[in-house]
């Protein structure tokens, strides 16, 4: 099986792309390799060093034995999408290669527009490339759980059965998400269920929860190998984020309240729930939603998880939430689709923790502490923030 | 009240501009002029010629002795729709500014680009500029009845409440468009919604029917201040386009079984429902979704309305159905926000036609019978369709 990462220089792409490597795929990767120009944007960066991508392919082969085709080019170019399509003609693509970061989105109206801009484009311009070259190929588009928001409604996978009325409908599950980051992803999921509509594509929309962990069996061959960990208040996760701070002797900074509840997935899982997408395809013109996450947990409770396990053990302080966002709500989604497939979860273990801190205090003297603190105010409409003293960028 | 009328230069800007301006709102129109080079790309053009901007507001002054202040650019740039908030200080900004043709859309992967990219964008720097310099402004933005599809429920305004295993909520009405163009409302109206959550925004979101007529009471002040009537395959909207067809003796083309049913309005009722909804407010942080629709026919109910109509009758005939859509659904619609703030609807009527035969008639001369013709296959996904025999572009 042939099979296209986009974004495969990403936390996650990479990892992916040598997951599937190692199980028998033919890989190529496609990155523009803007996620490092962000790094140099915001003056932030990966705690674990990270090697450019032509080195990671080379150490793969070495390690591996197994050759990842490489393309650098920026997906938004209509034409980079298409060569990439055209010339390795792969049976999936798996497509990653988005801004993802909410906080990111919502600096300021040039990055709202950009965020938008990048990731709408993208995946319209591979939409149109596979249309055209060979609607056969399955596109495994990575979405996210924020899509949904808070629903006070049960979290169905993509669909819901409505009657309303006495007449009933399947139809595509209400989204009210809480960035300009996460909307654009609901307008990508849009565009590709008209698409499968419209030309009988086969698409995939996999709704992750939010990811955290560093180290897959791949990544821990060889340090050249490794993928990045972001602990900045902008593409830092919320898991990952208080492990470091944890490693450090920081207290853990739960937003407000810290009732709200995410949807959560281990990076092992991830892979192997894109794998299992892959190799188990949707149907031509078929519009197939999957929430990629195992669990969910209030902020508080993931901080206590994270205060119990580190050794010494660590505080959770509240500070002002920079989201708007319901912090009491109902929170229920159903994932039993890529489990019936065949995913056995790895659940939030003391276990994975304990690896993370390992990795963490290896690279501890890497941090920059001026990161952590939330410099984006969800509240705040700005046309340029760096043009105003309140924005680190 | 101050009322700002992006795309004050187009079919329905125009004449909501003059109805506005002759209700005594104070108001400035904005414009690219790109509906105009829309007409150059395509080599098509209104059947009734209309005046340059600058000639029309000018003419406006001498009939009416109101003055409309005018602004020239376009609201990608984040700079011109700041400029246009700070220095006019509207109490409304009525939004029409977006590229509003399906077909348009779906001409090749660069008009689905550029029509996402010019829509959505547009609206997001509508969105800064009104939180950052004031958000109390109240934004009256055009959407369209096509952003619902076809679902086999009733179709509500804009939220829905669903009770699913035994909870409720209100949701966003989900949404399953038939176009790119489509589509792109969709994403703007997800986007203004978050707006009016982060922000405190002030929202009218108008799902619009198709617009039939020419004629408003000031547009036939003064052959001057006439509005454009679009009749080409790709601007031309159903109604409209028949009217023509009759008068010239053609046939009237229907695509497919023609059983598709569309919600329709009079031009009449939209230069009066836009004013509704500027003199009767949205709240603040409210995000409200009226159906700006009258009644609805399906296509062969609307041919045979017109070959009725028509001095010496017309032939109905079934062409090639060059869009993706079910020809046999249920639709049925709520409009019942607008008449309830005092909307009188005019409805479908012979004499709403026999004026716009008489208009038709005196230009006949001026109609281009091949860009009747659908050119535009939404089957067909292509890069770029000037390098493509089968497209008129």
């Amino acid at each position: 099986m042939k099979t296209l990462v986009l974004g495969g220089d990403g936390y996650l792409g990479w990892p992916t792309a040598m997951y599937l490597s190692a199980r028998g795929h033919e890989v190529a990767v496609l990155d523009s390799g803007v996620r490092r120009q962000y790094d140099h944007e915001l003056g932030s960066g990966s705690l674990v060093p990270i090697e450019p991508l032509v080195d990671r392919v080379k150490a793969w082969r070495e390690v591996s034995g197994e050759d990842i085709t490489t393309y650098v080019g920026d997906l938004t170019d209509g034409d980079v999408a298409y060569h990439a399509v055209r010339s390795f003609r792969p049976d999936t693509v798996v497509h990653f290669a988005e801004q993802r970061a909410a906080p990111y989105s919502m600096i300021d109206r040039k990055h709202a527009v950009y965020t938008q801009t990048n990731n709408v484009v993208g995946t319209l311009n591979l939409m149109y490339a596979i249309a055209e070259v060979d609607p056969d190929v399955h596109v495994v588009k990575l979405g996210t759980m924020g899509e949904y928001g808070t629903p006070n409604i049960d979290i169905e996978e993509g669909w819901l059965e409505v009657t309303h009325h006495g007449r009933s409908d399947r139809v595509l599950f209400p989204k009210r998400p809480g960035s300009f980051y996460h909307l654009s992803k609901v307008h990508d999921s849009h565009n590709l269920e008209f698409g499968c509509r419209i030309w009988g594509l086969r698409v995939t929309d996999l709704n992750q929860g939010i990811v955290y962990g560093q180290e897959t069996e791949q990544t821990a061959l060889d340090p050249r190998l490794a993928t990045r960990l972001d602990y900045d208040a902008v593409f830092g996760t919320v898991l990952n984020r208080f492990a470091i701070q944890a490693v450090l002797g920081l207290p853990l900074s739960v937003y407000g309240g810290g009732s709200q509840t995410r949807a959560t997935i281990d990076i092992r899982d991830t892979v192997e729930c894109v794998r299992l997408a892959c190799e188990n395809p949707a149907d031509r013109g078929e519009f197939r939603v999957f929430n990629q996450a195992t669990e969910s947990f209030s902020l508080v409770e993931m901080a206590k998880v994270v205060a119990r396990t580190v050794p010494g053990g660590a505080e959770v302080e509240h500070v002002d939430n920079p989201r708007v966002e319901a912090e009491d709500h109902h929170f229920s989604f159903a994932h039993t689709a890529l489990e019936s497939l065949g995913l056995e979860p790895h659940l939030l273990s003391d276990t994975l923790l304990t690896s993370m801190f390992a990795v963490i205090d290896r690279h501890r003297g890497r941090v920059d502490l001026e990161a952590l603190a939330p410099a984006v105010d969800w509240r705040r409409a700005t046309d340029d923030a760096s043009t105003t003293a309140a924005a680190r960028v």
